[in-house]
């Protein structure tokens, strides 16, 4: 399948990979790949510079946002939340018309400190802006609810655990479940929570997620949904 | 211990309930006993009428807020969250000063119909409004991430799963956690998420709870943390 993957920061590299190794065509998709190149610093997350990583990695071609998501069956949203609308205005409505657009993106807003407040949020999500700044994609908000080396390898957790997909259109979800058993995931563990409205409930647990992720001291963790 | 259960509800009841058979001197506190008492009709939730409960609960008082308050060490908060601050000002800060206040509410807000939102949310929570309001009480938010019999009896469900407790009060926290024990909590699943700031992704949860309990078709559910 050929997927674009935007977004360039840990998350990206961590689904591009992985999607490649599973023998999918994958484009990164970023604003200026000249640039992106360019750069031989760390990023403002401490990840090495991407060229180090798209030098480890060949079968990752790397694009123009439009261009990426232009030849694409399935576009990944992994760019950071509060970029997210901007980045896929660039992308194109029309290259993103009937496309599944996996949104796994969180509205993350750091301008006012540590821990960082989400923005949407309760009223809306930024799953709905993004359905409704591009009513002709196939949005599915999943995997934002777990770090990326868990998102692509749940077995390396030593519990079964959960992901959700909420979207309005039901085949698209049915194409991001088939994705996800490639990951690894277990189909009784894909909980589809429903109409992209469900992103508000997927979004806001990111604030719980933050003081999990100081109280455990690692990312690497995730919910595991036990019922009587 | 004297314990007082702000809250008639079926919250409220079942955490008086338990605390009693618990051998706790409980006192449910609500605004008008005596019409609490009349009252012959379910309540808004479905509910069998208070005085029917209360007839086969002898062992729980009934009071008026602020006698219910001013007898209690520990005061737990099982109001509705959208009137939680004026219940809590009706039981009156010098009942509250020094007492320990498990505020296990969730401020939903149902004036814009179903789903509710959270009102406060994000930038702020109830369980920090409640300690505003009340500096001198010391404010646990607890419990309020799932549904009233699996408070009071974790054992119901099939795993291990957690329980939250966030607040500024250390030798308040230890309290609440001790009464956890005694329903039957392990330890280790008894989660200090540090202050009452933390009640904030503890309530913002309340999102995808309520989607989850339209998944999962129950509200008998509850989470277990997994980590590598």
């Amino acid at each position: 399948m050929k997927i674009a993957v935007l977004g360039t920061g840990i998350v990206g590299r961590t689904l591009a990979g992985r999607l490649a190794e599973l023998d999918h065509e994958v484009t990164v998709g970023t604003r200026d790949p000249a640039a992106t190149l360019a750069r031989t610093e760390p990023d403002q997350m401490g990840n090495p510079p991407y060229g180090q990583w798209q030098a480890q990695h060949a079968a990752v071609q790397l694009g123009p946002l439009a261009d990426a998501a232009a030849e694409a069956e399935v576009v990944v949203n992994a760019t950071a939340g509060g970029t997210s609308l901007a980045a896929l205005d660039a992308a194109g409505p029309t290259n993103l018309a009937g496309k599944v657009l996996v949104d796994v993106a969180n509205p993350l807003d750091f301008s006012q400190g540590m821990p960082p407040i989400l923005s949407p949020s309760n009223t809306d999500s930024l799953g709905e802006q993004i359905q409704r700044a591009h009513p002709q994609a196939r949005v599915v908000k999943s995997l934002n609810t777990m770090t990326a080396t868990v998102m692509v390898d749940p077995a390396r957790l030593p519990d079964s655990h959960e992901v959700f997909v909420a979207g309005d259109d039901q085949a698209a979800k049915e194409i991001v479940r088939d994705l996800l058993r490639q990951f690894g995931w277990p189909d009784a563990n894909i909980r589809d929570l429903g109409g992209i409205r469900a992103a508000r409930g997927l979004e806001m647990y990111l604030a719980l997620w933050l003081s999990l992720l100081g109280t455990l001291g690692t990312s690497e963790f995730n919910l595991k949904l036990v019922r009587a």
